[in-house]
């Protein structure tokens, strides 16, 4: 069906030779309406002067704002217009859903796709109008549960600051060999008005050493008060003299790390149980991404976050990602 | 001549009883020109997506980038359009040059102002897409050089992030004593498309102790590796719990302060010679906003950042700011 139309103009030129069945059915058709609903979100974040609580709380006992409700339902919407879309979930009602039935579908298996999200991320620095973000994980098949993590095959991350840029990563274990559609792809692409797409960045790496600048974002600082290990990590970073990014929203934060080609994100835990982070609308979508931009992101035991497949919608866990050689050493000094 | 036009809805009641001719021709004249050139500085950042170097430095030796250009341009344009701006100077181009010729002018002296600004406060952060600001001092009379401080009348602070929105203190020393102009307001507007301008907090006052969550923003942290003071004050907060917030854009940060009603921005410095923050364009606008709010603003010897006037567009200096107690104790621990 989708591989009738034409790829569109924004894909980076390395994934348009042979596009799968797959790849071209997610660029041709869910990407572009999960695009359309992130520059929607931007739009109706630009007027949301009254940040306000609508006085409920989501399925995880967080606040939910006003604009909180009006993404979750602009991503709502624009899933119900791609036929691909068997079963979505996302922070906000953190269950499957079916979407389209599966059995009236005529797309093949490859052109069938469940997706988790969070449709606004960073609520506690919406209201002083700091930089958030839109997060979206793509997994092949009917269902994200349970699946093998190189299922998921695209991570769109919305960056809501001055502007709406979008981070993508696309990675599809079953392509050929060498190809970069198997070796995984990052790239950016800045959204504008009337659905204007631009592709300005084609191929995300993160550098390699020696760097110019380190940076560091320490999230949940306060655990230092607890953790040695971490108190001790903080101190190293600022006793070698790495320059502090870290403004608490994790897709700005992955972003700023994309586009200087360094930095080090560390949000430990003391237990899973304690995790704030999910690995299904979060962790896992911010790994590919990192995956594909050349670094590591690694659990709070230093495993890679996509080793693991996710049995449920609320299992949390930490994360630490950027730059490979970083992200080895803080797992020496907090889990070594 | 400005006093016939009547006063804009945007102004807080507070202010709109019996506001003297300096308070009229800022709020009908010169303050509606920035709130336009601060729209319009938001609208050249939402298309921006090639943040380039212009391969030029400013005068203070910074990379200057397209989108700083554009936004001095844009600022001067709207200076040139209000006949009540005699002299500007920017953090671009830093020195007072006459906009209006001071002869010339049917206007009174009470509706005469200087004007000094920073068009785009942020760059190393514009390229992740990060919120930055725009900050701009307004002087009664016709310099801001070597003038006490109290004439510095307003400040006006664009937050850019998801939507763009507007910090504005004013404080007149000459107002009847107990007024609402002579005791200083904090407000904040919201701009919308078509040159909307919404007020949506008409009194921003910092919270008193005892707080709820306490926030800190180490700025400069790679001076934490060289002064024991500052790095025993790191420590403290992160022993204390405090919660982390720093972004490194000196608007957003403070931003947050005002919306939590909590926080202490620390930006300590070696030597006034090695100080990053420009006294006229960055330190002296911030310092008027937390005093108007209620909070308190000192240099690096712990003095008030508004005791000391300005004698040249290139004097630097530290600032800490925030809750009144929590930079007291500040100070204690890095002055003490």
């Amino acid at each position: 069906m989708a591989s009738q139309s034409p790829l569109p103009p924004w894909l980076p030129p390395q994934l348009t030779q042979s596009p799968s069945p797959t790849l071209h059915a997610l660029s041709t058709s869910l990407l572009p309406h999960l695009l359309s609903a992130i520059s929607q979100i931007g739009a109706t974040l630009r007027t949301s002067h009254h940040v306000s609580l609508v006085g409920s709380a989501n399925s995880f006992g967080d606040d939910q704002l006003n604009v909180d409700v009006a993404s979750e339902n602009l991503m709502r919407a624009a899933l119900a217009k791609c036929p691909l879309v068997v079963r979505a979930s996302s922070e906000e009602d953190p269950e499957e859903k079916e979407v389209h039935q599966e059995a009236s579908s005529a797309v093949s298996s490859d052109e069938r796709f469940s997706v988790a999200f969070d449709p606004l991320d960073g609520s506690s620095i919406i209201a002083p109008n700091w930089a958030v973000g839109t997060i979206v994980g793509i997994w092949k098949g009917e269902t994200a549960l349970g699946k093998n993590p190189r299922d998921q095959i695209c991570s769109v991350l919305g960056v809501h600051g001055p502007r709406t840029t979008v981070i993508v990563a696309m990675r599809e274990a079953d392509a050929p060999q060498g190809s970069a559609s198997a070796e995984g792809v990052c790239f950016e692409l800045g959204l504008g008005d009337n659905d204007k797409i631009e592709l300005f960045k084609s191929n995300i790496k993160l550098s390699s050493p020696p760097y110019k600048t380190r940076y560091f974002a320490p999230a949940n600082l306060r655990f230092a008060a607890d953790s040695a290990a971490y108190a001790s990590l903080i101190s190293s970073f600022i006793t070698k003299k790495y320059t502090l990014r870290y403004c608490g929203g994790l897709v700005p934060d992955l972003g700023h790390i994309l586009t200087k080609g360094h930095g080090v994100y560390v949000n430990p835990v003391e237990s899973a149980n304690k995790a704030k982070l999910r690995r299904l609308y979060e962790v896992l979508p911010i790994g590919l991404v990192v995956e594909c931009a050349g670094g590591k992101a690694v659990d709070e035991d230093g495993k890679d976050v996509l080793a693991k497949e996710v049995q449920g919608c609320d299992e949390r866990g930490g994360i630490v990602f950027g730059n490979t050689d970083e992200v080895e050493e803080v797992v020496k000094v907090l889990m070594g």
